[in-house]
């Protein structure tokens, strides 16, 4: 455990002593205040979870109550991030993966940035093809550095971590990308701003998290860039995180301070077994199910402990380099709901993997975009609190920046991301944050409407989630303070809120330029949420 | 023949007696003016041939010089109008038929509306596919009347008829329209602004000219609504004539002055025998071809001799109708480079057709793209003479609301045609007014660059025409006044030229965010021609 009064005290120490040294002369003052905060920015961490959802943990993030899905998962680490830090309980990010991805890489909110379905091979689209809907032609070659020559289908920006860079940063991708197809420049996170790319391309998953099935090398998902660790007995999630202490100290080496975007693979299908950890859940009884775990359902709570002992192992080495460790703020996050594992029991359908959020990854509902998130920076947060901030996953890019201490950048793209620096440094600030969603899409999973697949739009605001289905152009309407599950569609008895929803997401989406389907039978547009045509 | 200096004294006698009956009354006069303003507009006549090549007439339009191609043809009534009017010999137009209609009716540049290549079914692309380039996601479904329910790939507009009928105009469409695709409101001329519609549609050709084949109904490229000529023995071009003049008498009992866009789908294949004129060429020696004409170049020249008879018949109706005619502007064009007849001999491919230009329909070159083009505007145009300002053919769209006196309209789109209508009033009034053309398609019936096919950029400015092709990047440069067929490439010898004229190029697209093809293998948009990627 971190000593933090001890460490607030020292850091605050050697920033007296500088401020001393500044005071001598007036001349110098300019260039060692430049100097002082090029040394002092601070290192920064983003931890993010593929395919984790709310509840696949034991810290508590559906408010301050213990569900049973927290009782099921075993995840000591993120308890200890917890008491470090705060507990953000309000996170969003999009359904699915890559647009997650592309708006943490470039702030813009999907509606935006077009990268609205995953992403993997060069000019083909991922989405399941519909007998009615006629789909946009987005950018399903993802986003890509704004310094390369464009290509077809991909959205041009200025990178998060060149930012970083171009600021003095030493910036480590670890593990997932997912940010454009394959042989863009945007597959790979070194075109992107990264000095070190550790096992990432342009695959959302790992072939396997296997070494001794080389993570599945020879297939379409294979995890590029880790062949030493080929062929012995390592788990992907072990040996991601053993590069990424390596970076770190490379960093140091440096003299610069680091920006690592631990990027897990983890928690994502295969459900391949981490042996390390699936025997202590294999027959367990489970409070939810009213059964024992079957063996897919505890091969997926040790894949889930993997990622939570690799927090530990970056929280141990930050703690065992205290000069490191008192200047590294921490971001935990995940990208999507949780998914439906296969083999999995649940009790209908995609839904109880959230529960008591409604669905899961690729759903307009919670369980969808719900996400656990923490943060901890030692001398900033206080530890074991929550914050009830509405954050969304593009809120990350302008906060990332803000707590780097980087403020005259200039990026090509339009931001929407918001930071909530200020609320992490002062927790009383809390701001209206409304949150859009845009899918105008058909995953490849399911297209169930009801469930809240399909091509959609929502929007979040104060108590109120509103969902339009394209297809359908059906609106619906939901209190999630009182009604998380989303089970009571209040759209009729509160039309005045839903058209005060679907006009405001409507003006979101015309304000960004967002596509919209068609029907393939008559090639018109399909309405926006108010029902206007154009 | 009109006699027009009698003509003028009684049209400006008839002015000044209303200039007298206004001024008995200062209240009454703004009413008054205003009344006068709409009784005094003009009527307007386009005459737009289809697939007609700039020699495809007996009339010279390669400056004052009687080609071997005017000699063979024979158009009494054009050389009738050329007597009365002006002729225009250096008028322009897109290569192919829906982007010039779609300019005409919107008054933008191609490179602005994306209806860069042919329309027909609803959301098919009439691209070639190629192994080598992606093409973009253009507009295949054509304009629409930015009042309907938006299509996807469909450019929203006010087209030009909207706003003459919105100043008190009948609208005529009569012949071929091709400004949308199947099912989609552009496909109808009634919801374009056209108050009455014979026989256009989505088709942009005749499925037959021979009522006795009922136009190709069932066909896919069936005429519409002229089922009273089923059956009959007439010709289309005839018959659409007929209607014609039916509608014009329609708006003179109606007071009101008209627009009639007489849009012959002559002289479009299919080459049908139009039996009144086939009989004087067949076996007719050829100046050209220095052999007799085969079928198919005699029923060609029928075919022009049908389309001239209907102009001839427009005239001879102004003339019956004085008070109609002395103040009926008449404007005569094509929509495209002659089409190499299949059947027909050529020397080179596609190239004697339009000869002494180069390549015909489809092609960069000036035979894809030079129009005969002529106005008649009684009391304003000097008969007999010739002009050699530069006209596009979006520059119709501003210059016939200036000839009708509408001088305060709103378009949903920006206009990038430029009003001829100063230079046909004052003929010494000439300027500089630099054409681009842009087509990122590949068209179905060649694609051999060489000839000036394949996706192609070019721009004419001053004697010099640069063409840029997309896939091989090549920049090719000629002087059209020394050499009007293009043979002597002269980029390598005046690289500051293609310089100068490839940036200014690069300019015009990027200003209009003109759309790219992309190669396939890497999915990189083609830098524009100037080398810049984006």
């Amino acid at each position: 455990m971190y000593k933090n009064s001890r460490l607030i005290a020292e850091y605050e120490q050697s920033l007296n002593d500088m401020k001393g040294l500044i005071a001598f002369s007036g001349l110098a003052l300019a260039a060692l205040a430049a100097n002082a905060e090029e040394s002092t920015r601070p290192n920064i961490v983003l931890f993010l979870v593929d395919d984790m959802g709310w509840q696949d943990t034991s810290v508590p993030f559906y408010n301050d109550q213990q569900t049973p899905l927290n009782r099921r998962f075993h995840t000591p680490n993120m308890e200890r991030m917890a008491e470090l830090g705060v507990r953000f309980t309000e996170a969003y990010a999009c359904a699915i993966s890559s647009p997650t991805r592309c708006s943490l890489m470039s702030g813009m909110n999907a509606a935006r940035h077009r990268v609205t379905n995953w992403t993997l091979e060069l000019n083909q689209s991922t989405d399941r093809k519909s007998q009615t809907l006629l789909l946009p032609d987005w950018n399903y070659n993802g986003i890509q550095p704004d310094t390369a020559t464009p290509i077809r289908n991909a959205t041009p920006i200025t990178p998060l971590p060149q930012i970083l860079k171009d600021n003095g940063y030493f910036t480590i991708h670890c593990g997932k990308a997912h940010f454009g197809a394959r042989t863009t420049p945007g597959a790979n996170p070194s075109s992107m701003g990264f000095d070190v790319n550790i096992g990432g391309g342009p695959n959302g998953a790992p072939g396997s998290y296997l070494g001794v099935k080389n993570f599945g090398e020879g297939t379409r998902f294979a995890v590029e860039g880790m062949e030493k660790y080929h062929g012995q007995d390592i788990f992907l999630t072990e040996a991601l995180t053993r590069e990424a202490i390596v970076a770190m100290d490379k960093a140091t080496a440096l003299g610069k301070p680091f920006y690592l975007y631990m990027s897990h693979y983890a928690v994502h299908s295969p459900i391949d077994d981490d042996a390390r950890f699936s025997d202590s859940y294999r027959g367990r009884y489970d409070e939810q199910l009213k059964d024992t775990l079957n063996e897919r359902e505890a091969r997926y709570a040790a894949l889930v402990e993997g990622m939570d002992k690799s927090l530990g192992d970056l929280l141990d080495y930050l703690e065992a380099h205290p000069e490191t460790g008192r200047n590294t703020i921490l971001l935990f996050m995940s990208d999507n709901g949780g998914q439906a594992v296969p083999g999995s029991r649940q009790g209908r359908g995609n839904r109880d993997q959230n529960y008591p959020a409604r669905a899961g990854k690729g759903s307009a509902f919670m369980g969808g975009v719900h996400e656990p998130m923490m943060v901890y920076w030692p001398g900033v947060t206080q530890g074991g609190t929550q914050n009830k901030q509405r954050v969304m996953i593009e809120d990350f890019f302008p906060t990332i920046l803000d707590m780097a201490g980087v403020r005259d950048y200039q990026t090509s793209q339009t931001i929407d991301g918001i930071s909530f620096a200020d609320v992490v440094r002062s927790p009383g600030l809390q701001r209206e944050r409304p949150i859009v969603w845009h899918f105008p899409n058909l995953w490849g999973e399911t297209q169930d409407i009801e469930e809240g697949y399909g091509a959609y739009s929502s929007i979040l605001k104060g108590d109120y989630h509103l969902i339009y289905a394209w297809e359908t152009q059906r609106i619906r309407l939901y209190n999630i303070r009182e009604d998380i599950g989303e089970y009571t569609d209040l759209s009729t008895r509160m039309p005045e809120k839903a058209k005060e929803l679907s006009r405001l997401l409507t003006k979101y989406l015309k304000e960004r330029n967002a596509q919209r389907p068609a029907y393939r039978s008559n090639g018109k547009l399909i309405p926006y949420p108010d029902g206007s045509e154009k």
